[in-house]
């Protein structure tokens, strides 16, 4: 191992260059970054590296040796002590450290407030031994055909593997987005490639869409419950949200009609298949009565498209993109809830005059999505390897989905209710009136279960007797025993006063 | 291949539903979603897909075959026509298109402007066949290690592919930055890898500072010329340019302390080593000035890391940030410049306060940079993979500079000047004044040589008689040649009265 030691003495210190380097070796090994037992480079090597004379260096060994910083060896050379003595500080000059709270921008103000009203309600708990948790929103990693995306990854670098690792236009990788024109077509929605902007996963589509769309002060209509994410974004671009409740799968379009005749939002957003957190699917008839509604007050739709093919029962109506005549339905779609969500792979549909306004803003967030990620997806997909994923996770994730549905039926005490999942991979509890979901937490996982309090899911509070059950990540085996185990919190909870809600630390994995 | 034609029919349309299937059929392939020789799917299948009659199928296929849009061959079944009737116009209903320009955010506007600035003076032609481009930043692909990245990957995904596919925590993968912690030292910057925030390249580095740092109307003090890009995020964000200019390899800190007594700038950004498009590099005693001066006015410095190994003949002096007490730096770097721009990894060195509200920016912007990726360059670096083909590129650069300083030399009209690089992959050339670099480049390209037209390096203007030169992805053998017919375009243009530069199409590759 080279030893990260090639930087000048600093001639004009007064300190002799000898102590310079003892001291700078001590303060590597002192903060770990010159591990126990490492060798230190020959005298000779980096006394070479430095630019100075070798018994320089060898003075400054001899030093760290009688220290106890380092062990030397004849013929061997000098190492890194085992037991090294007692941690130093970093003797940088004693300066006050800058302050960085006045120079937040506004944006980063309103993402700081949110984080902290997050951490007073939503706390996913860190998974712990025994604990079976609903909590998250992943995909089940065990079920990822990793292997296979490896073998696809290795063939892409290969053939074209020169082109993809140099700069890449904005747009994406050609054939994949002529692939999605195809793939959407599955779901009813007939799009050309050039209407298809590659991001990196949805999160960064509502970001582009935001930034391109938003400014402070603006409105956004949101169904509610809705993705705690988006409404983040939103918020962190300025923007204030106008919850839309929901009514029979989906956002009342009656009551956004109402509301579009005192306030005029600048867009709605809205996830009408396989809703997160509640897993409802909007029908036919309300898209086609808002995409209607949307066109006559020229309101601009997010469509959260999240994955049309996760759905239970019946096939979801075709996305409202697919009744969108004039170009004013902007739809995000993900692999994530199915595939890799760790590859941050996504895709924005909208008019060619928009996308080409998204494709600028993306140039400027980060030039483009990595282009071997790109291929990688398009060759998977090629192969059919999707669709032999997909119809596994389907078929499992209908499983679990039943195995819910069942034990909630089972083992709630009457008057708890739930939302029968259509589609993705969640559902929503309500509780008793007046019972807390976070408190709830802390006592269930006492018990050994954990759930995502639903209040994260509302805009600004509300939703504080709801819980969301996910079921994506969990062993259709242990579904049973974890909701027995959350009946037993909610009975016992029912008994006892309601105790204030801790403050813990956010969750190490990102709540999606 | 299974055809996207599993949408049931709208039975609520007063079309039959034979003719929708048709009709459909014939829009796919007119639009050539449905490729020529394409078979169709067998009539029983299509049938049970969209859950109608087969025989209602049968009479579409009929139709289609009737219309030339399909052959039928007995016992084979159906196919797309070789020779496809006229094209059809998707058949929506007429619906004016939506006008999205009233509804783009202040920030899409001004990126919009940027844009058509762009297009009205900095128009780097796509490489023609012939023409020698000194034009583009890009590392040379063909001295990729390609083959050894795709080892590594490899390897990665059989190992740790499980955890890196799913979703990730923000900050990146602790190995890496613990790497990165070493790998910085090198350049005499002490940092702990709670310090470093990985992102998608530099440019979302300067993204994230970006957003988290500034409101409309503040001000952002820079070098002039610099690196447009940056320049361009920071006006996205509604930030005003104060131009610095730069004496002696790098910012003027004279002027910018001259400069604070009016102004109040929320940041300064500059890039002190290997900077674009100059290639100059910042002395040790004018970093010290800038970072004092900065200290006693609480003025933060975006330090653009860039790449402080690519450098011919003396090392640089250590970052601005290496000699920041207070933590007022905020360090950019990047492997972009040496290493597969394609992966899109760079990092952000702050004060941990800082760095935790840049991570929750990247968490809203897209949660994470592909764990896989960050995963491969870290075990790349560790192999010591990085280290050699990072003596390898600065090697071959260093030829490919000194080749064209020599060109420059031996070729250019007295009068013409150009900046010496010290690093990086560019220099900048000043021309006679009154003469137009843009309208240079068209007479340029036409005797087979090309370059950036320096006025995109300057804040509003200026720079019009400056070009930059890069010799980053040239081979070594074509740069007399170039040179020789830039100076021969350079003195026909003395003998010529100026002509007016035409607009061209935005170029298809990124500039950088």
């Amino acid at each position: 191992m080279k030893i990260p030691l090639d930087r000048s003495p600093d001639r004009t210190r007064r300190q002799p260059i000898a102590r310079q380097i003892q001291r700078h070796v001590e303060r590597l090994i002192s903060q770990r970054l010159l591990a126990p037992g490492v060798k230190l480079p020959a005298t000779r090597e980096l006394a070479r590296d430095l630019g100075v004379n070798r018994t320089t260096v060898a003075l400054a060994y001899d030093e760290l040796v009688a220290g106890g910083w380092a062990r030397a060896h004849v013929g061997q050379g000098t190492f890194v002590a085992d037991q090294v003595p007692v941690e130093i500080e970093a003797p940088r000059p004693e300066s006050p450290r800058f302050d960085w709270t006045g120079f937040l921008s506004k944006s980063a103000q309103v993402i700081a407030a949110d984080a902290r009203r997050r951490l007073s309600y939503s706390q996913v708990p860190q998974p712990a031994p025994g604990v079976i948790s609903f909590a998250g929103g992943m995909p089940d990693a065990s079920l990822f055909p990793t292997d296979a995306f490896r073998r696809v990854l290795n063939r892409v670098i290969r053939d074209e593997g020169r082109e993809l690792l140099q700069y890449y236009p904005a747009r994406g990788y050609p054939p994949l987005r002529e692939h999605l024109a195809g793939y959407l077509l599955r779901f009813g929605l007939e799009v050309r490639p050039e209407e298809i902007l590659i991001v990196n996963g949805s999160q960064q589509g509502f970001d582009l869409v935001a930034r391109t769309l938003l400014d402070p002060g603006d409105f956004v209509a949101i169904e509610q419950p809705s993705y705690p994410r988006a409404m983040r974004v939103f918020r962190a671009y300025g923007a204030q949200l106008l919850p839309v409740p929901m009514v029979a799968g989906g956002l009342h379009v009656e009551y956004l009609e109402r509301l579009l005749e005192r306030q005029s939002p600048k867009l709605v957003y809205c996830q009408p298949t396989a809703h997160n957190p509640t897993g409802l699917s909007m029908s036919a008839a309300a898209r086609q009565r808002l995409v209607d509604l949307c066109g006559r007050h020229r309101l601009p739709i997010v469509e959260d498209g999240f994955d049309g093919t996760l759905f239970y029962g019946e096939r979801p109506p075709a996305p409202l993109k697919s009744q969108d005549a004039s170009g004013l339905v902007i739809y995000i779609g993900t692999f994530s809830k199915i595939l890799f969500p760790g590859l941050r792979l996504g895709w924005i549909v909208a008019a060619p005059e928009l996308i080409e306004r998204l494709e600028t803003a993306k140039d400027l967030a980060d030039i483009h999505t990595s282009p071997i990620l790109q291929a990688a997806v398009f060759h998977f997909c090629r192969q059919r390897l999707l669709d032999r994923h997909q119809a596994r996770v389907v078929r499992e994730s209908a499983r679990r989905r039943n195995a819910l549905l069942a034990a909630l039926s089972r083992r709630m005490p009457t008057g708890v209710t739930w939302t029968e999942s259509q589609g993705g991979f969640s559902l929503l509890v309500t509780l008793f009136p007046g019972m807390n979901a976070v408190t709830l937490l802390e006592q269930a996982v006492q018990r050994g279960v954990a759930f995502s309090p639903g209040n994260a899911f509302f805009v600004d509070g509300g939703g504080e007797h709801t819980l969301r059950l996910s079921f994506s990540g969990i062993p259709v085996t242990q579904i049973d025993e974890g909701i027995k185990r959350l009946a037993e919190t909610i009975r016992e909870a029912q008994r006892q006063p309601e105790r204030p809600a801790r403050l813990e630390e956010p969750p190490a994995v990102p709540l999606v």
